[in-house]
């Protein structure tokens, strides 16, 4: 019989929809096919899977690499399978996973030549777009610092697309640790803000993208934090060439990690 | 005495929230003051604003502008603004105005030099961000091409974030017509698309982008259609370093347009 809302397990799972439940277990959920296809590809990573039995028919390479993994495999019903998920057209896949954070120093180990860090960026969607952007441009590392949102957010994980499983993702609560740590490793630390008194063409023209950098991003609402922004080696502004005010914070991102992407190479 | 959900006006204006009427009429709804401001810095674009007695007052220099252009101001009971507003926090404006499209023909000849084709982008948010970093980027023109969103879309009206107001915005419906059009006024048209044989890189080493372009983008659930990209001059993929599948909408529109904007200064 297939797990219905009423599971235990079921209902354990759905827990983890609240990040304190996440936090408590070390515990989160990747749904869709995609996404599941991308935590079985990582060793110990998925805990269980969750399908509707026309969603592990329809993917049964998935099941049984689930399997194969020793990854207990579950029916559940499609009412079950919506109480899990938190889009409207899931595919009939949740798997509840690991956390696969690393440490700063871990992350920093493996000499990264670019490295995101949000700094206090709070909505899901836009953290997830950035981290997909960031694994697109080659980088190795993606630091949530400060009071950012939960990497395992739900829609972060769906924005991501599938780039949390492939970046090291590092939680730091202190950003100023970041930047020191960051710098130690040989890393110029770029703080991408719209007032910034430095252009990126500027940096590019002039070689400065080419060394291994880690890039500062602060949440579209507030911006880099004053002090944070002070304390990295340049402030820099992507040029505004019409009347724009500002680039949101996905395309500012892309256009910096882009150009540090090209100069290295 | 404000006026209320329940006044004619209000009730006319509010019907503009749905594509039927602003299709209709020519108008649509603009709401905050930065799109406000923007509206009103054009000519013969508002036709009325709606106010809170306490937004009228904390932005006075909107309402005395709007008279100042003889646009009626009218004041509004809370309830009344938010049921013109789409948001939470509407921040107690807004705005009737004019559509302001132009014709591709009026676009082309003011010769700009980078221009944005939107082909069948669905999803007003990401339309309303590419139009925005459009701008940013320098581009003249947005063309809405094809079975794409309704640029007067609320959302995509707020996501474009005042941008809607300073470039020239197109619609037309036959995208191979803009295709062809953008070639007879010089244009070298590229299309964005995660298969492109040639990569944004190389065409920024060879000096290809240092031409005046217009760069074609699809929706992000479709792509671009087949033989629309196979009518472009390149066919040109945003390089993947990382193990990424691809780029969201905003951000490869970002690195498109900004690797133009740089090789065209």
């Amino acid at each position: 019989m297939p797990f219905t809302p009423r599971t235990p397990r079921v209902v354990a799972a759905r827990r983890l929809q609240r990040r304190r439940e996440r936090d408590a277990t070390g515990r989160f959920l990747a749904e869709g096919p995609q996404a599941v296809r991308e935590a079985l590809s990582r060793p110990r990573t998925v805990v269980e899977l969750f399908g509707t039995p026309a969603a592990l028919d329809g993917y049964a390479d998935l099941a049984a690499a689930a399997a194969g993994a020793d990854v207990p495999v579950s029916e559940v019903t499609d009412d079950a399978l919506a109480a899990l998920a938190e889009t409207v057209a899931p595919q009939g896949l949740v798997a509840v996973c690991r956390h696969l954070d690393v440490s700063l120093e871990a992350a920093l180990a493996s000499r990264p030549r670019l490295v995101a860090v949000l700094a206090g960026i709070r909505d899901p969607g836009n953290a997830g777009t950035v981290l997909r952007t960031a694994d697109a441009a080659g980088a190795g590392a993606v630091i949530f610092a400060g009071e950012a949102v939960d990497p395992y957010n739900g829609k972060c994980v769906r924005s991501s697309a599938g780039s949390l499983f492939h970046v090291d993702v590092v939680r730091e609560r202190d950003p100023a640790g970041v930047l020191a740590a960051a710098r130690a490793a040989g890393l110029a630390v770029f703080a991408a803000t719209g007032h910034g008194e430095e252009n990126l063409d500027d940096l590019a023209d002039d070689g400065r993208l080419r060394t291994p950098t880690a890039w500062l991003f602060g949440s579209e609402a507030h911006g880099l934090p004053e002090e944070l922004a002070g304390d990295a080696d340049a402030r820099v502004r992507v040029p505004l060439h019409g009347r724009a005010e500002s680039l949101n914070l996905a395309a500012a991102a892309a256009v910096c990690l882009y150009a540090s992407a090209r100069a290295q190479r």
